[in-house]
């Protein structure tokens, strides 16, 4: 092991690495879909991209957290857009607001949550993973439901509800290979859901 | 390793244990709240049930699978409710039938599904086990419902609204200490959650 003196030397030695974490995340994702997930190794990646194994480890635990780095920025657009929602609306509104902005962002980048979701759909302990991702999501919403004076069961109910149809109306978009518009197919499924839910 | 015929040997010269499987259930969920679930072994169990550790292995792959015995019964019981519904009733409705006879068996097994509830939530691992378990379920039901000709996204958002509304419909149960009847407060939370999904 190294002292925390000699790592520190190490990084201050290091390269800087332009974009790195991007370059990453693309050669993880074309290793995926081309060789499997599992069968795809981490020095593998780092040679793709161009970079050391130990770029790849200030970046990411493990293989598996290149296809979830995404997550917190995630959690951080779901709770700023809760939070920010004017203090009149009603909270499914502000949810449904929410979710539209995750699905701009996916939106945005098209080609990569295709890939992901490819990769993802392959591999059980994969999509356990995401279900736990989308769990933290909805708590995260609904914890701010409640500190803007949501009560229960409403503030609960109405984040998995943002969820749900967060989920399927993404599954609905992955199908379609990335077509309609995401946004608005999540505008859309909002409005299924209120009939299927009523 | 044993061969085949030395294993069947083994199982027709062990005696028969009257409800093993119920005894072994009891055992772990004590130990699993006196000791917590990380610090309770196989062997433990099988000894405080009476039993050996090959008869527990009977019954369940590992210690974690204790919790999650019942979750097969609990998918039919679902499914056989979908399949069973009026042609002619309404998708929410049918979803609500099944759920509400979920909450029926918790309601009967009501120190049992709060032992157990009590221990999961202190443990990460179960807890996503338990997410699992409910995608599962929310998946069956979808089918079922496909499978009477509703159609999607309705079809998996009926059936994950109603996953929702068991999910914290058994949350405020257990908050409340298995108060007040569980199909009741059910039936309650699909009606906030329809308010709160408008």
């Amino acid at each position: 092991m190294m002292s925390l003196t000699a790592i520190k030397y190490h990084q201050s030695m290091s390269r800087w690495e332009p974009n790195a974490q991007g370059r990453l995340v693309q050669a993880a994702l074309q290793l995926y879909v081309e060789r499997g997930f599992e069968q795809t190794t981490v020095a593998e990646i780092a040679k793709l991209a161009g970079l050391t194994e130990r770029t790849f480890f200030r970046y990411f635990a493990d293989k598996r957290e290149v296809l979830f780095w995404g997550a917190g920025a995630l959690q951080e657009l779901l709770e700023s857009t809760v939070a920010a929602a004017p203090e009149s609306e009603a909270p499914i509104a502000t949810i449904r607001s929410a979710i539209e902005a995750a699905g701009a962002i996916f939106q945005e980048r098209r080609e990569g949550s295709l890939l992901r979701q490819s990769v993802i759909a392959l591999n059980t302990e994969l999509q356990e993973r995401e279900l736990i991702k989308l769990a933290s999501l909805a708590a995260a919403m609904s914890e701010g439901l409640r500190r803007r004076g949501v009560a229960e069961p409403g503030a609960s109910l109405t984040a998995e509800a943002g969820i749900v149809v967060m989920k399927i109306a993404f599954e609905r978009w992955v199908e379609a290979g990335g077509e309609p518009d995401l946004p608005q197919l999540i505008r859309d499924t909002f409005s299924e859901f209120k009939t299927a839910a009523g």
